[in-house]
């Protein structure tokens, strides 16, 4: 139904709204601003979704045990109404799918981040946390997923991202004709890294996505990489970009997510934001380079600030001229290798403040906050914005930021960010790795022409407005049409 | 040629025999004993071979001063005549070669070790080990190998492993006439983890290999990595087995290395074996699993002694009545991440054996020397064989081991062992970060009936057998005389 009103089901692990108590013990509901739910906006604004996503606070629960485990209508930030259906958890079983297989397991494997030699330890605790885990949270996924068809076989099921590898192959097994599609927001790394799953393990990963129609990613790296290792690892069938596999036939496609240029037009104004900015430019000295990021260890923060210290060696003409603004959002504080990573993060900031600091100019301020008003005003401020992730399965931060940016600030693009197929013809490209190629990286930023800055910029913001939020959506869905 | 002697210029970092002085003062020939130059033993017998490797040691150098720089007559164990040339590297630029790029960068990327997030740090001290470095040794070898191509042009140059990426290019350049082959001996990873090394490097290893006519590795696995990595990385035209690039083709060939039957067979009686294998006998448990390997990160030693720790566990009946014998050589002392490694292998050992040994029993016998005769002892007395590398280019300990073991021992296999390619049929297959896993699958190799425990062994032999040393060498031979 190319032009109808389409009925979707939306399976993620994390939902679009939350549930909580005020301290007078009303229930109040918290909308998360998170990417998908950002990307999905439009899908819940023109069509009829079902949303299926698991309970997470004490208050989730109680709204699961009021209607009965069923979905319940919702209403989004902008009115649509949409349906939503929270799965309740073994609290345990949770954890272990999250903290123990998701993150870091799946991610880190996504990410290539494994220092192999020692780790992952694949031992007793983790086939549990696989077997009673995320083996566990999948199957309930799959069987909310199976009772919303149930009501409305015409539906198709969207699935988002790594948490969700087992669930289309048990959705599949329930409802042979069900429209699967899946979308992986991460990296997906090539065959050989693959090995650090065990072989039943990572067939089952494989296995698990080509039991939906479409699987999609955000680049062509992401895809090619997907079929490669289909074939490499399952010996599926591949031509051009469809696998054929137990047979079944999965299109594989990729289309990269976009932002929402209207929520920043209007947010680069926000008196929230203009009151950060004011701050920012009181106290900015003349060269200001941002970076914006979760403290996840795939961002490369580490690296970035030993390459800002060794720009500051190289180029002592900078020194008391410029700063790195790091505003660092805290994630994942319950899994050791995150908050190993923070107190590395402090470390290397020590370091370089200590070398090259002196009164009245900090090389490098951090802030360790979730503070979005304060990240767009860095995003309106920045004359160079570092991001040099190590492996990024898109990353929008450069994307919402060269659409506000208003001094013609350059990109410092890693090459192993998804955006780089997207943008890196108007980034001064750099190897995640190299450390003396981002100080040399940052230099040619704030040393650029000023025309070619802005030629630059002018040319990556025409393009963020062209591929936005809503081609994006609409790429997903034109995928389903195109299943005839 | 097919059938007559050829002229080769083998060209390798560690040459066939170093020199040293004895207390008296007289020179003395060390005939080196490792892989490659046991591997390339059948060439100097059969063939006109000049050697051009490194001189290590002030003895050598005060060689290359007696012959000018220049080649000279040494003769081989079996008593063949060849010519070596060794070349003088100053030993700065050799240190960065061999302790900075070489290993551990190009090694760790070779066998997908580097934890992303933290490691390698390419600052400035790598830079500088590349260009003043890894590129002046090579140049080094280039020139050398031009020397001899000078004397004799229908010469064909026979390059060797990872020391030697940028050498062929260099050589091509002032020889564009010449044959050249070059042969890795260690995993090739996808193209994906050679972004570990920034652009302009990533491409010199690759384009260097290209300046080649033949590139060969051990397995089909690492070959079909490389072509796709060329086709990645360098655009480059990719056609079955065959890379164009830069108006040049090159065939890329895989054979696995072999051993030679004739060494082991003599071996196993000799004196010192037979003494140590007595030591063996006298205090050996029931059950004997062994491991042999160097000190490196990539085999896995710390996994495995868990492995064993959690079979003492899941399985008390062997307690008392098992052993792990781990006979290690130290390598590469001079790098932190082996010293480290070293000491993380202690750690585990102590913790098994704290945990489960007891008057009488030790469960892991961690036993660090180079004592050859020992490990072909514990090869004679194995009942299952533990190779769980992280990534390995072949491994050959478990084809020797396989050739002499007199107690139908089994063979417990990584998957990412190039070996696994011929062996893994009849090898207990572990995943090597799977420490469950390679518990249980020394349980399976310990409790396998007798009958598929001697059938496996001997299937094994006789594949070891039929593809022995020589059998390798021919097949080098043969890509030669295949380029027509």
């Amino acid at each position: 139904m190319p032009d109808g009103r389409r009925r979707l089901v939306v399976v993620s692990n994390r939902g679009p709204v939350g549930y909580d108590r005020s301290p007078s013990g009303e229930r109040i509901v918290k909308r998360g601003g998170g990417g998908l739910v950002t990307a999905l906006r439009s899908l819940v604004a023109h069509h009829d979704v079902t949303w299926i996503a698991s309970a997470m606070s004490e208050e989730d629960r109680a709204v699961v045990a009021e209607h009965g485990g069923e979905a319940f209508d919702e209403t989004a930030r902008d009115g649509s109404p949409y349906r939503l259906r929270l799965v309740e958890h073994d609290p345990v079983a949770y954890d272990r799918y999250y903290n123990v297989v998701a993150n870091p397991t799946l991610w880190f494997i996504q990410h290539s981040m494994w220092g192999l030699s020692t780790e992952p330890d694949l031992d007793t605790a983790f086939h549990t946390a696989w077997d009673e885990g995320y083996a566990v949270v999948n199957a309930a996924f799959a069987a909310a997923a199976a009772a919303e068809l149930e009501r409305d076989p015409s539906a198709a099921v969207f699935l988002h991202d790594y948490h969700l590898y087992l669930a289309p192959g048990l959705i599949r097994a329930r409802r042979p004709d069900a429209v699967l599609s899946h979308f992986i927001h991460i990296p997906w790394p090539q065959s050989d890294y693959w090995h650090v799953l065990p072989e039943p393990l990572r067939r089952a990963v494989h296995e698990g996505l080509l039991a939906n129609d479409v699987v999609g990613f955000h680049t062509a790296r992401w895809s090619r990489n997907f079929l490669t290792s289909c074939a490499e690892l399952l010996g599926a069938r591949v031509e051009g970009n469809v696998v054929t596999h137990g047979g079944r036939r999965t299109v594989v496609t990729h289309h990269p997510l976009g932002i929402d240029p209207a929520e920043f037009d209007e947010l680069k104004d926000a008196p929230a934001v203009l009151e950060e900015e004011a701050r920012i430019v009181a106290s900015r000295p003349e060269f200001l380079v941002v970076r914006v990021d979760r403290t996840d260890p795939s961002k490369n923060v580490v690296r970035g600030c030993r390459a800002f210290g060794r720009f500051l060696e190289l180029h002592p003409e900078f020194r008391g001229r410029a700063a790195l603004l790091a505003l660092l959002d805290p994630s994942r504080q319950d899994i050791p290798q995150y908050t190993e990573y923070v107190a590395a993060i402090e470390r290397e900031v020590r370091d370089v403040n200590g070398r090259f600091g002196r009164d009245g100019w900090t090389p490098i301020v951090l802030d360790v906050a979730d503070n979005f008003p304060l990240s767009v005003a860095a995003y309106k401020q920045y004359d160079a914005l570092l991001v040099n992730a190590v492996f990024d399965g898109m990353n929008l931060v450069c994307k919402e930021a060269s659409l506000v940016n208003g001094r013609d600030g350059v990109l410092v693009l890693s090459e192993n960010a998804g955006a780089h197929e997207e943008l890196g013809d108007w980034a001064v490209t750099v190897n995640p790795f190299d450390v003396l190629g981002q100080a040399e990286a940052i230099h040619a930023a704030l040393t650029m022409a000023p025309e070619e800055r802005r030629r630059r910029l002018e040319a990556t913001r025409d393009h963020v407005r062209r591929n936005d939020l809503a081609a994006w959506a609409d790429a997903q869905l034109a995928d389903l049409d195109a299943l005839g």
